[in-house]
């Protein structure tokens, strides 16, 4: 107990209890494709631990207690219609049954009874029919070969190293359980800016490695992605342009692709960030984005693969005295006027918000504009502004909120979650993509509690609907089984307020940005305000906010109505994005009745009481804690708390020597 | 004439001249010290390259026009007391004599020769009688063992590349004729912050590479010291301490300083900056820095070695909040103290402000303060805080004005030109030293009109009462020979007046930083404002600077009388330093007559047209330049066009938004 937080077993896929079983687990497995091998390596892995003795058959010989196989297999007439991914758990004449379409259905549903296992339900009482929302389930790794994490808080890359592959097979089948056993089905392994070595995975000298990574990863339901570098035909290719509408450029893509799918059978297809933050594009040749995913697309096509485009394209260059210019009106701008134009395999990938993973944006209004055009959402994992996984970050109440939010896109009740699922747009939502915030350190993600966000994210990308707080109860019932139920829920109410406590100690009421420039974390009010970035608060001694209104950028009207009108009325739009859509006075008073000077106020020092709360409660726990976790949390604590102390001081401060107007209540603001 | 900007010659030692000689050079070089062994190669590769032919011997034959030796090798009866250094040139029947009491006399007194020589004046008509104001003219390299230097703005180091020597002889040669012709005579190789490679520089793997240097800077009249770690005895020595009251620390030092002189019979000694910004130092063993100083000292005294101890001693961890500290009173309050506790071979070296050499400071009240401890004043050549040879920066004005202000420390007339030479304290101050601002670039200086400030550098501190102008007219035209004299002209105006439009564009009224953390270029209102550096402006919607008066830090109280009144009242304190001094509503009138924020205004547009009209000043001789240098500058100024504009907008707007003043002048400020 003791290594509990440095042991890579310290996440949900523990194979400690709570409760420990008498059972004998029988299993038959019935059936001989590949990812019949994976389950019976989960099962002697995972599930035989908690049973008192386990044996696995490859035929139901009338004693196993439980029977995995396909409707084909079993010789079961199929009834649920749950597709390629789906499954059904259920008990029959005293046995548990386990049966999909596919073997990928049987995978995961021998993780949803692996996890019935973990949770002590009894054998006959497990029971489920389940099928994913999304049939993009996706992951992206920003990783460069060199071995470093663009935007990683969790140590080294799994992949890479020393600008080769650390090819670590036990580490490489941990890490795609722990991806598959929450439905992720998909995965990029470098970053979207890839850089020189990086173009050159696509070629001979890697490609081998990338085959026996997707390889490795197919065994467990996953495909594999990489990231391109779009201006490949010239930085690897030895052509003099990478216009796709050429004819070199575009055979130059076919042969790329066809050798590639000559080592990788499964290959899944290519992430592309073109013309985003210097990297290259379509626009280096006065081409469209259609244009450049097409030709991409095309080449992918025969194969079934896919091309994700990314529609972060905005202008980083912008002039801080510009005021005309509004970044948060680019995706829409860039990518709307072309809905209909791309190919069936271009898959766009939209960020949820206009700008970029704040701790608070509107939704980005592209969702619901796109009605001919396959997208997914893209959100992330990793905590590049929401505290770098030093900060507790719980992510899920965020995710649930933008997958909620009602476009109007075909009228009301047109919610993210029904677009990207493509169930209210017949089909061209694609589902959910990621930045993941996993890397080499022993427990996957620096801070053991922000493995509950790959956790949630697995969860609502699989199933956007389900309970919040089921799923936080159920990461904190399967990774720490070895604590006490009030430990738990100690630590899954901290988890469940930890956004909303983030966002009142760091940049108020949506107007976002205010960190420090360059890596992210801590506060720096005006860090990016004479930025070229096109961040700003644009504050000054009467008050502050972005008008994003019809007489401002008009950002409001990229969204459907009555949704830019809510939030172009100063009394509908809501408190939490005041800011991102207005400039008000300091003395504006909000629906909440307070003032917005009032309200920074009182949200920084209440942040940071909050925090003292997660420690005073963290506290109260010491003697029912494991050292290790014990030390490895409140490490982090204290890392939040000065963190937090130094956001409440710095936007205080700021905000009282900009608007001179003192807080009624009379804490110590630094003059 | 094409290259003439990269290229090694395109300094003050180049070999053209505006008026070509028709005599020959018959020089007599009487003496064999080695000194004489340079002094005949200088007139190899330079003087020679000036008359129709050039003839050397080593005794007067009676022919020779001009003669060169000390008063005992010519045979004379020595009159003028010049000490080591000084030498005089006259003329004596037909002949010019140049003669010393020693050799390095000789050498400075062949420069002098030199430089009429390039300069045109008839052989004849040379005469001087010279001696340095200071003993030590120093220059203090910050250059890494892995080739960097730290703010660096010329290239690469000129030792070090990939963690070994560059060895380059050549290259060394002309740096060192470089020096020594500007009269410094001593300098460190490497950064004060020394790390773990240039820890080992005092080792035996390093020491003879160090001592091929120091022959090499030695037959220049250079003396080479080392940077040393406080902490070797620990990091190299395998001590368990470093404290400087333990035998054993003391010893290993003894050692060390006794193999060192064993191998390099001239060294100087150490420079160190101990207990400054994460620098190890006594302070950890509850030690003084006269405890520090004194036992490095006792070791090198044997051998007539000098230490150098930094007085750059502060908080560098300060909190913001903390309004009580102030960095200006650190090394004062850290020094003043201990007057008179320092053996007499330790030199303590006080930067010439109490911050950190910022466009506009106070001078130190430290220099005045120390009546028997030795010391020398420390400039930094190289323009980290005033443009890092992208923007024109002419420094030695603002050195004048340090030089000549009158500290009163000895009553009235107590200059610190007076102090640090030694003439007013009895020989306590030794002279001074600077950051140096050269590298591998082939101008030496990155920017071709840097090279005015280390020449510049070189002529205050031979002679702090030398004329400004004669200093900069001197150095275009020893640099330009080739230019038309009106653009060499427009040369020496633009640098002459380039400090104070440097200042009216960055940040107002001696206030200081304002400029982007960590590289220090550019400008940033509030980047060093919530850091822990302790350079705050505390501006906010009334007004802003700095309370350093009694009724606030007290700084002035540390200046003598009346120098501390002065700049405690209002009335009397100078404009150009008044927000160093107090803290002032936005609306108080300077003793120019404008508001603090109309000055504010006035000065930032002002500064942008001044650097227009270094524009046009040079657009208007473009057909009088070689190419080469046209482009070189022009690229340069435009940079500085960039940077000015940048700093005037950023810097407006922020005091527009904090004051909601307008412009008096309606002109654009954005909002």
């Amino acid at each position: 107990m003791e290594t509990v937080t440095t042991d890579r077993e310290a996440c949900w896929l523990t194979t400690e209890s709570s409760k420990p079983r008498t059972e004998k687990l029988l299993l038959s497995l019935v059936g001989d494709a590949p990812m019949f091998a994976t389950i019976r390596r989960l099962c002697q892995n995972h599930a035989a631990k908690f049973f008192v003795e386990t044996a696995i058959t490859d035929r139901d010989t009338g004693k196993s207690n439980v029977i995995i196989g396909t409707w084909t297999s079993l010789g079961k007439e199929s009834t649920p219609n749950l597709g390629s991914e789906g499954y059904t758990i259920f008990s029959e004449e005293g046995r548990l049954w386990i049966v999909a379409e596919e073997e990928r259905g049987l995978l995961y549903g021998f993780y949803h009874f692996l996890k019935e296992i973990q949770l002590g339900t009894p054998l006959l009482e497990i029971s489920a029919q389940e099928k994913p929302a999304n049939v993009f389930r996706m992951i992206n790794h920003w990783d460069n070969m060199d071995g470093s994490v663009e935007r990683g808080y969790a140590g080294r890359s799994l992949f890479f190293e020393g600008g080769s592959f650390t090819k670590d097979e036990d580490c490489m089948r941990s890490y795609a359980e722990l991806l598959s056993s929450v439905g992720i089905n998909a995965l990029t392994i470098n970053n979207v800016n890839v850089h020189e070595q990086e173009s050159a995975l696509i070629t001979n000298r890697w490609l081998p490695e990338v085959a026996w990574l997707a390889k490795l990863f197919q065994e467990y339901g996953l495909t594999l992605f990489l990231s391109i570098n779009y201006a490949s035909p010239i930085t690897i290719g030895g052509l003099d342009t990478a216009d796709p509408l050429e004819t070199s450029v575009a055979d130059w893509w076919e042969r790329q692709v066809e050798r590639i799918y000559g080592s990788i059978p499964s290959f899944g297809g290519f992430v592309v960030k073109a013309d985003s933050e210097h990297r290259p594009g379509p626009f280096s040749y006065g081409r469209t984005h259609a244009d450049g995913a097409n030709m991409l697309a095309k080449a992918l096509k025969p194969y079934g693969g896919h091309l994700f485009w990314r529609c972060f394209v905005y202008d980083c260059l912008q002039d801080w005295r510009d005021r005309s210019t509004d970044r948060a009106r680019a995706a829409y701008d860039h990518f709307a006027p072309l809905d209909g134009a791309f190919a069936d395999n271009v898959i766009l990938q939209i960020k949820s918000g206009p700008m970029d993973f704040q701790v608070r944006e509107a939704v980005s209004p592209l969702i619901g504009a796109l009605k001919q055009t396959k997208h997914v959402i893209e959100l992330q994992i990793t905590q590049e502004y929401t505290g770098q996984q030093i900060d507790v970050c719980y992510l899920p109440p965020q995710w649930k909120e933008i997958l909620d939010f009602d476009t109007h896109a075909n009228g009301k009740d047109t919610t993210v979650a029904d677009l990207v699922s493509g169930r209210a747009n017949g089909g061209f939502g694609q589902g959910m993509t990621a930045v993941v915030n996993t890397g080499r350190d022993e427990n996957w993600t620096g801070h053991s509690f922000a493995q509950a966000n790959l956790y949630g994210y697995g969860q609502l990308a699989w199933n956007p609907k389900r309970c919040l707080h089921a799923i936080a109860e159920e990461w904190a019932d399967r990774t720490y089984p070895y604590l006490p139920k009030n430990v738990r829920k100690t630590i899954v109410s901290i988890q469940e307020c930890s956004w909303i406590v983030y966002e009142s100690y760091t940049s108020p009421l949506g107007i976002g940005w205010m960190v420090n420039p360059g890596h992210h974390y801590g506060p720096n009010v005006n860090g990016y305000e004479f930025s070229p970035w096109g961040t700003y608060h644009f504050s000054d001694r009467n008050g502050l906010g972005v008008d994003r209104t019809r007489k401002g950028s008009n950002y409001v009207s990229q969204y459907a109505e009555p949704v830019g009108s809510r939030y172009e009325n100063l009394q509908t739009c809501p408190d939490e994005l005041l800011l991102f859509f207005h400039h008000v006075p300091y003395t504006h008073v909000l629906t909440s009745g307070k003032t917005v000077i009032q309200h920074i106020y009182d949200s920084h020092f209440d942040g940071v009481e909050q925090v003292k709360a997660f420690i005073a409660a963290w506290e109260s726990h010491k003697q029912e804690l494991p050292e290790a976790l014990y030390q490895h949390v409140r490490v982090k604590f204290d890392a939040q708390l000065a963190n937090a102390v130094e956001w409440r001081d710095q936007v205080n401060t700021y905000y009282y020597r900009m608007s001179g107007i003192e807080d009624k209540h009379g804490r110590t603001i630094y003059r």
